[in-house]
């Protein structure tokens, strides 16, 4: 990095990327207690819980509940994963400072998994926009399979930029590039980043990665090379399947500021807060979880050398 | 990258430095099965066991009737860990392509492990490099602790390369820069590796990361980029303490490979063939590895849409 010391926003989204797919119901005040732990590390935002139906996703049933009850700090942007004017309605009654709306660049995956072609999506999508605006909250999109689809192979460039200026043009005040099921490499993530950014200097980018095949803090690093300065990532990686131990879920929060600081970045975060709240969530799940700098300490957590 | 597809050299270290800590003794037999699997798989080198002494690594005391068993096939480089003229003189009986002798550029990490300071090792390691030289044997030097000592802390880049200066001067034909407790970042990696072509454009220059901190292959990528073109690594990502899941050891061979590919790279291993080497490397040592890619499969290995 050149130019003195880039400030990058860290997106924790444990409580709802994380938990959504946890072996357990995590009791609602254990999530609203890790949301006022996360609230004091100095993240830039927090992704809180989803207003996916409660059938869909029973974990986050309580999401009302945890929108209500948790302490908002200031400076902290709190958002809310909305699927639909449904979901969007009932997050209006605890109103956070922003919709993460999700639909796929891949036509195959966007039908598989919210029955809608990715026209139909747009649409819909739209309407939720038109109703955030009128309540003055702000909106982000999530674009899944950005840098490839699980059945359909190759996402091409052209439908990711496209669906981002759509929903720019739209009035959403960002984007996030979703590696859904850790399909990115470096190469790919810095020019589909510099291609956006080129695209749209002043919107809000933010790249979502997983570790799916351990490239997930060498994709952030490719990102961050490409001019990225927003990260979605969950405390411990947290958000693979717990049932098999190697498909980690997301890049893991803490490993990533740990790596960004040493790399010279501002993350504004307190990563000893952060890594007592990576060991708060790993008893809540109880199951490990892939995180590594929890295990092995900081860069110069020091050793005594033998007498 | 840019102008055409930069050659890598893979080296795997599965067999000494992964097995040298794993928790039961795994059977020459398999071993040489195992060196011999990997030989057909287009690695360009193989660190096939140790010359320690077989009290100090007991996992390892089968070094001389390996190497005298495996089935060396053309285009690959065999090398062996050597400590000491010893290891050396034991060595020669079946003779390796290459010593790989080790030492420390840290001064408390060389005194706890080898019981030497730096200056007795360069003197011992120099007979060797004598010997070496005698027998027709290449040398490479590993460079412990060339990112951090877990004692000490930071270790500046000066003595790191001094030490490499030295032993270049001494006849080496490589040097080896160890991030032997992952305590490497991706700045560092880039900044030390450049000083090093710099000085020694023709010297073999070969990265050994490890995973301890999750940032192996974002430190490989920055390796990458600062004109590294050789890596160590170990099939599964095995070395790591194995009663402590999430102590990784080596970065993973196969998962290196997927990315270095998917960068442009040309490493000349068929994948698909190392997979089956990390799937049987697993079976041996009877725990789980950390490597990704064997379990998630590869980026382009496609699942069916749902009817």
């Amino acid at each position: 990095m050149t130019g003195g010391r880039p400030r990058v926003f860290m997106h924790d989204v444990s409580l709802r990327d994380g938990l959504q797919a946890a072996p357990v119901f995590v009791p609602t005040d254990d999530k609203v207690a890790l949301a006022d732990a996360l609230s004091a590390t100095g993240l830039a935002r927090i992704e809180v819980t989803s207003y996916t139906s409660p059938q869909a996703i029973p974990m986050l049933a309580d999401a009302a509940e945890v929108m209500r009850r948790i302490r908002r700090a200031p400076g902290v942007e709190y958002t809310v994963l909305v699927p639909n004017l449904r979901g969007a309605e009932r997050a209006l009654e605890a109103p956070p400072d922003e919709f993460n709306l999700v639909m796929s660049c891949s036509e195959t995956h966007n039908l598989a998994n919210l029955r809608m072609t990715r026209e139909q999506s747009v649409r819909a999508l739209r309407q939720v926009i038109r109703l955030a605006d009128e309540a003055g909250v702000a909106v982000n999109v999530s674009l899944s399979c950005a840098f490839g689809c699980p059945m359909e192979g190759e996402v091409p460039e052209a439908p990711v930029l496209d669906l981002a200026a759509r929903f720019l043009a739209a009035g959403a005040q960002g984007v996030t590039l979703c590696d859904t099921t850790g399909m990115a490499y470096p190469g790919q993530v810095a020019a589909l980043s510099r291609r956006f950014i080129d695209r749209h200097p002043t919107a809000q980018l933010t790249l979502h990665l997983h570790n799916t095949r351990g490239m997930g803090l060498a994709n952030a690093l490719a990102g961050l090379q490409a001019g990225g300065r927003r990260f979605d990532a969950a405390l411990g990686g947290v958000g693979g399947c717990p049932y098999a131990p190697g498909a980690t879920g997301n890049i893991c929060t803490e490993d990533l500021v740990h790596m960004l600081e040493l790399e010279g970045c501002d993350t504004g975060v307190d990563l000893a807060a952060l890594l007592d709240c990576a060991r708060r969530l790993r008893a809540q799940v109880g199951h490990d979880l892939p995180g590594q700098v929890v295990k092995a300490g900081r860069r110069l957590d020091l050793h005594p050398a033998p007498a």
